[in-house]
């Protein structure tokens, strides 16, 4: 078999999520096999480093697929992108070692959300940034985003109540910045729960609008409670920036 | 009665172009009129700087509204913009001189037209730039744009083909920039024929196609007859950027 691996570009807005659900659901994985499919003929399985929610996007999005099929390079990237509606695109596509795996191998993900601070509405951007359009205490976020960064559990900001396996992760880093009335929040660490960068961004917000403090944030860690943590913030403003890899795969 | 100037950013994708037609046709204008209607309870005519095609989008649109209706500032702009649908917002709400009219006001117009060469499927700008796909040879584009400005009987760059008055306009600077795989036209003038503008782009690239020379512009400037220009590009790639009015009205 050939492992191929490609990065993958979507506009979330109208799909049920990266994975592959029931035959009817719209999904970003779904599509991609489908265009694989009808390129080679064979039914291969796309794996994606992150599993995205419904709604949310990807710029940089990685993925692999096993298949019997010799894919002529570039041509077949081409192909695929014909193939693929207007809101999927692929790029990079390439052989990858065998053993190559999309999530398994992935030692780090960046998420980036942008939400709206500034009052006027931009309609180019209402799909891709939260809108909502008030004034943030960014410096009490920032004060807030710290206490967030570490080696914690993480059960307080998982959607997922039926979570078995570890919820232990390591947040490297959450960097604020605000520009042209426009607040980016970019998130990178080893991996993420389900819904977990959306709770942090609410979490993060109800301190910017002076709803709960920022020293509360070890306590809510704490509880492992997810009644504990803020709000589920929409999933438009989210989006898989990158993915990275040890530098034993040569991607 | 008094008169009313804001500035009007919209997503043309779903519209039928900026003017108001048939009662169940969907245009800006008609959405704006109705939004005003619903905060004041009158029938206004909002008058647009520029009439765009359907599929046209805006930045900087001007428009002014006569009402008799005293509107509170800034509230009602904010009023405004929950009235509209979200692909339509308005900034800058203010009361200006009675005799200031939007379209006939104005002095100079600028129009963006965005054009994707790089072969990387960008699903975000997919609604914004005209995804070409395809090199072009810009500096042969640019030879051709120099011979596109200044004042000119523009009929053979007119989608109107029951045209009366004047085609004469002036063509003050077309400018191209490539960055990242998107070449951008910014044209700017006293006033644009209906298409013009993507007449202008489709012979440009034609030109960046080497499929005609930038030397037999003249000629077809000369011949007034709009099949010896190239053809119209897509609606998606243009953008009315700004308007200017001359300084007596202080906008």
């Amino acid at each position: 078999m050939n492992n191929y691996t490609f990065l993958v570009c979507y506009d979330g807005s109208r799909y049920e999520g990266w994975q592959r659900q029931t035959r009817t659901a719209e999904t970003v994985q779904g599509k991609l096999e489908s265009a694989f499919e009808k390129l080679t003929g064979e039914k291969g399985q796309v794996i994606g480093a992150g599993r995205t929610d419904a709604g949310v996007h990807a710029w940089g999005q990685r993925a692999n697929i096993h298949l019997s099929a010799e894919l002529s390079l570039p041509e077949a990237e081409e192909e695929i992108n014909r193939l693929l509606p207007d809101d999927i695109g692929i790029s990079g596509l390439r052989p990858a070692d065998e053993r190559f795996h999309a999530r398994f191998s992935a030692v780090r993900k960046t998420y980036r959300y942008r939400i709206r601070t500034g009052s006027r509405k931009n309609v180019f951007e209402r799909r891709y940034v939260w809108q909502l359009g008030e004034k943030l205490d960014v410096s009490a976020m920032k004060a807030g985003a710290v206490l967030l960064e570490g080696t914690h559990d993480y059960t307080s900001f998982c959607g997922n109540k039926h979570m078995k396996k570890s919820a232990v992760r390591t947040v490297e880093q959450i960097e604020l910045t605000e520009k042209d009335g426009v607040l980016q929040l970019d998130f990178t660490g080893d991996g993420f729960l389900q819904n977990m960068v959306r709770i942090l961004v609410g979490t993060l917000v109800e301190i910017g609008e002076g709803k709960r403090k920022a020293e509360e944030l070890p306590d809510v860690l704490a509880a492992g409670n997810r009644a504990r943590a803020g709000f589920t913030a929409p999933p438009q403003g989210l989006c898989l920036l990158r993915v990275d890899y040890g530098k034993e795969w040569m991607l």
